[in-house]
C-alpha cells in the first residue's frame, strides 16, 4: 500500500479507509480529499473526521471514542497487571494482589463508591511442573488440566488408546489405559468460539467420562487451531462417584506426534507425572466500583469481567483485557464529562475460570438486596477488534431492540448485534428479569493463546483493546440515556 | 473465558460465538446446543454448521470458506515467499526470484494460461545503512525514504527546524536547515487508513516542498500509531526543478527523543549520511495466470496484489498476503470444482510501491487489445480479518449493486460494501469501464508494521489469511454467475 505515484504521469491515487482509492487528479501535489463520501453500506471508521456531526447520541459517540483512542491508560494498565500479577488463579497470592491493584485503580479513578465483595474460592495447585513422556521416549509438550488430581507417587505409567469422541468410551476398551482425546477443533468453522464449543466436551467432561470406563489418565489434544508447541490448560469436571483420574493437554505438536507414534506401535506407553493438590477455600473478593446515578441511583447498569486467570497465564486476553475496558468505560464517561442517570457500576469478578463463585456471591447479593438491574454487559472473549453484542433479556427481544442503535455503531465498525446471553459472570442475572449482553470481537486469534503462557501483553494491539473500552461505554450510554 | 461450570449446582454455560452464553442445563454432563439460534441482526461465524443448507449460492460460499479454511497451502506459501524473497523492490534480485517463484505456482496449480507480462520499472538502492544522530550525541533509529537522493560526501550536517505541517514552511525559516516534519497520525481516526491518508503528505510532498523553500534535509515522523523504535519508509516524490534533497524516517520514540532535545536546545544540530544510489530502469514482470472462463472465455475477471515490497520490508502483510490470496481464488476455485463462464485471471502486478508500471502496463495491454474486464478485485490492505469490500464503476452504483449480497456474506463476517476505487492496481481500469473493487480488512494493526523489518510472517494469522482469500473467492463467484 502507497500514498501516491511517484509519477505525475500517473494517476494520482490517495487511500481512504485500508487501502481504496478514493480520490483522483492529474497533480501530484493534489491533496487527498477529506470529504466523507457516499455510504451504501456502513462504512466503517470514517469517525475520526466530523466530532461536531448529527444529534447528541452521535456526538456522544464520538467523544467517548476520541477519549478512548486518545491517550488512554488501557494499554499500560494491562501491561501493569499482567507483569505485576501473571497467574491470578483463584487461591493465589496474585489474584488477590490485583484485587487490591483493581481496587485501587478506581478509588483513584473517582469512583463514588467502592466495595470488595467477598467470596470464597476453590484453590486448586498445579505443584512442580507436570511430565508427560513416551515411555523410555521423548518429552510431550505438556500442562496438567486445572482441576486434575495429582498421579499417584512415582507417575502413572499405562497404555495409551486415541480416541476422537466421549462416544467411543462405550465401545474401545480403555480399562487400566490412558485415554487420549485427540479430535482437533473444526477449522471449517468461521467462529473460533464455535470450534472450541464443539471439540470442549474432551477437556471438561473427558476425565470425568474416562475415569467411568476404567481408564487410568487422560491427555487431550489442545483446544486450539494453532499448530504449534503451545500446551493450553482449562477446567475438567469430574463425575460423582467415579475414579478421578489425572489429566493433562499436549501441544498440538505434541499430540500430532504421539498420534503418529502409535499408528507405528499401537502398544505404546506413556508416563505421566501430575504433582497438583487441591486445598481448602480461600477468601477472594469481586471488585466493585461505581458512578452514582443522578436520576435512578438505585437502578444499576453492571459492566464487567473477571480478575482471575489460569496460573500458567498472564491474562492478557483472558480476561485482564476485559477488566481494564470495564475500568475504562468508567473512566471515559467521566472524561466525556456525562453525569449518568443510573448508578453505572463496573464489577471484576472473582474465580471466573474454575468455580464461578464470584458470579454465584455477586447474583446472590443483588436478589438478598432486590437491588434492580437494568443492564449488564460482560467482555471476556479477548481484546480483540470489536464487532458487535450478543444480548438478552427474559422477553427473547433484547438484541432486536439494541438493532435500533446499529446505524450509531457502524462508523465504529459494530455491525451486529445478535442474541446470547451475554457471558458466564453476567448471566445468572438474566433469571433475574435483568438484560445481560457481551461483547463480541474478532475471534480469530483468541484461541492461539488461550489459557497458555502465550496469553501476554505483547498479543494485545491498544487500540483494538481501546475499541472494544468505546464500545462498551457507548452501548452503556446509549441504554442510560434510552433504555432497551 | 471457560466452558462449562465446575460445579452442579451453578448454572452450566457454555459458550457460542465468542463467548456469549447460549444454553443452559442443570446437568454438567448435558451437551452444548448446536442449533442455529435465532438472529436479529447478522451473526457471524455460524457459517460451519451447515455445508448442505441453502441455494446454491449458499452451498458454493460454504464449500470455499470450507476449502479455504481446511489444509490451505496459503500460510506456508506466504512463509516461503517472505523467507524466500524479502525485500522485493523493484530492480532487485528478489523481486524478480519471486516473480519466477509465482510464475512456477500458477503453472503447478493448473492455470489454464500464464504469462509474464515485461515491464520496466524505477530501480532506487539505499546502499549501506544510513545513519541520522544529533550532532556529536545519539543516533536516531531511522531508514531513508524511498526515492531519498543521497546525502552529500562525507554526510550532511545542520540545524534542526520541526514544523507540524508543509503549511508552515511558508513562515517557517527553514534554509540551510533540516526540516523535521513531525505530525502524528490521528489517533482519533477508527479506521488507521484514514489517520494514514491525512498524515501522509508529509512523506509523500514533505521533501519536494522543502526543497523548494531551501531546506537541505527532511527528517519526519514514520508513519505509525504505534510508539516503538521501529522506522517505517515509503516513497518520496520530488518536484520538477526544485532542489532534491535526503531524507528519512525517525521511529516514533525517535522523533519524540528529538522533539524533547528541540524544546530544550532550537539551536540543535543533526547529521544525516543516506548512501542511496538511483539505476537505470530495470526489466520486471506482472505475473498472470488464468482459469478459461466457459461460457465467456473472452471476458476476464482480475483478481491481483502486487508483488514487489519495500526494501528493508519482508512484504508479508505488503503485499505477500494479498498474493497468496489471489493465487488462492484460482486454487480454491478449482477446489470446489467450479467452472467459471468467465476467464478469471490472478495479476501479480510488480513495482506498486515506487512507480505503478505494473499497473500503468497492465491497464495500457488491456486498452490495446479491447479486451473485456468485468470486474477488477485488489487485496493490498494486509491479510487481517476481512470486513467488507470497496466498490466503483462508472455509474457510481457498485457498491449499491453488490449489497444485494450482504445476506450471503454476513455469516462470514463480512458487512459492508462501500464506495471506493479498488486499489492502485486495479484502479486504472475503472476508467475503461471495469467495475473495481477492494477487500477491506481491519485495519488496526497494519500500520504498526507496515513498509517496516516488522512486516514478517509472524504477524500474519493463517486464518485471517485464509478468510479473505474465501471472501474473494465468493465475490469473485458471485459476479462470474451473476454480474454486478
Amino acid at each position: 500500500m502507497r500514498l501516491a505515484s511517484r509519477f505525475a504521469a500517473v494517476v494520482l491515487v490517495t487511500l481512504s479507509s485500508a487501502g481504496m482509492v478514493v480520490a483522483q487528479s492529474a497533480s501530484p501535489a493534489a491533496k487527498p480529499l477529506d470529504e466523507p463520501r457516499r455510504l451504501v453500506s456502513p462504512k466503517p471508521g470514517e469517525g475520526g473526521s466530523s466530532p461536531s456531526e448529527g444529534g447528541p447520541d452521535e456526538k456522544m459517540l464520538r467523544a467517548l471514542y476520541t477519549a478512548a483512542l486518545t491517550n488512554s491508560p488501557a494499554y499500560e494498565r494491562l501491561r501493569e497487571l499482567t507483569v505485576k500479577f501473571p497467574g491470578r488463579l483463584s487461591g493465589s497470592k496474585n489474584l488477590e494482589g490485583a484485587v487490591q491493584w483493581a481496587h485501587d485503580l478506581l478509588r483513584q479513578q473517582g469512583a463514588d463508591r467502592t466495595e470488595l465483595q467477598p467470596v470464597m474460592v476453590p484453590h486448586w495447585e498445579r505443584g512442580a511442573k507436570e511430565s508427560i513422556r513416551l515411555a523410555g521416549g521423548s518429552p510431550l509438550t505438556a500442562v496438567a488440566l486445572g482441576g486434575s488430581v495429582p498421579t499417584p507417587d512415582g507417575g502413572l505409567t499405562a497404555p495409551v488408546v486415541e480416541l476422537l469422541s466421549l462416544d467411543e468410551l462405550k465401545t474401545a476398551d480403555v480399562k487400566g489405559r490412558i485415554v487420549f482425546f485427540n479430535r482437533p477443533m473444526n477449522p471449517a468453522h468461521v467462529s473460533t468460539g464455535l470450534a472450541y464449543r464443539d471439540a470442549g466436551d474432551q477437556r471438561n467432561q473427558g476425565p470425568g467420562a474416562a475415569g467411568k470406563y476404567g481408564a487410568v489418565g487422560v491427555l487431550m489434544r489442545s483446544l486450539t487451531l494453532a499448530h504449534d508447541d503451545l500446551p493450553h490448560t482449562g477446567n475438567t469436571t469430574y463425575l460423582p462417584d467415579v475414579p478421578r483420574i489425572p489429566a493433562a493437554a499436549l501441544s498440538t505438536v505434541a499430540a500430532d506426534h504421539l498420534s503418529a507414534a502409535l499408528k507405528l506401535d499401537p502398544t505404546l506407553t506413556a508416563e505421566m507425572i501430575i504433582n497438583s493438590r487441591w486445598f481448602d477455600d480461600a477468601p477472594s473478593h469481586n471488585v466493585i466500583g461505581e458512578l452514582r446515578g443522578s436520576a435512578h441511583p438505585e437502578q444499576v447498569i453492571v459492566i464487567g469481567g473477571h480478575l482471575d486467570s489460569w496460573d500458567i497465564a498472564p491474562g492478557a486476553h483472558d480476561d485482564g483485557a476485559g477488566c481494564i475496558q470495564s475500568l475504562e468505560v468508567l473512566r471515559l464517561l467521566k472524561a466525556v464529562g456525562y453525569v449518568p442517570r443510573h448508578t453505572i457500576r463496573c464489577v471484576l469478578f472473582t474465580n471466573e475460570e474454575n468455580g464461578t463463585r464470584g458470579a454465584a456471591a455477586y447474583s446472590t447479593a443483588v436478589a438478598a438486596k432486590k437491588e434492580p438491574h437494568l443492564f449488564a454487559l460482560e467482555t471476556d472473549s479477548g481484546g480483540y477488534q470489536p464487532r458487535g453484542f450478543n444480548l438478552g433479556n427474559p422477553a427473547g427481544d433484547a438484541a432486536k431492540r439494541a438493532a435500533r442503535w446499529l446505524p450509531l455503531f457502524e462508523p465504529y465498525g459494530i455491525c451486529h448485534f445478535q442474541d446470547g446471553g451475554g457471558g458466564t459472570d453476567v448471566h445468572p442475572l438474566l433469571a433475574q428479569g435483568t438484560t445481560v449482553a457481551g461483547l463480541t470481537p474478532d475471534s480469530q486469534r483468541y484461541f492461539d493463546i488461550h489459557h497458555t503462557t502465550g496469553d501476554s501483553i505483547d498479543q494485545v494491539n491498544p487500540r483494538e483493546l481501546e475499541l472494544g473500552a468505546a464500545a462498551m461505554a457507548a452501548l452503556v450510554y446509549l441504554v442510560d440515556q434510552h433504555g432497551l
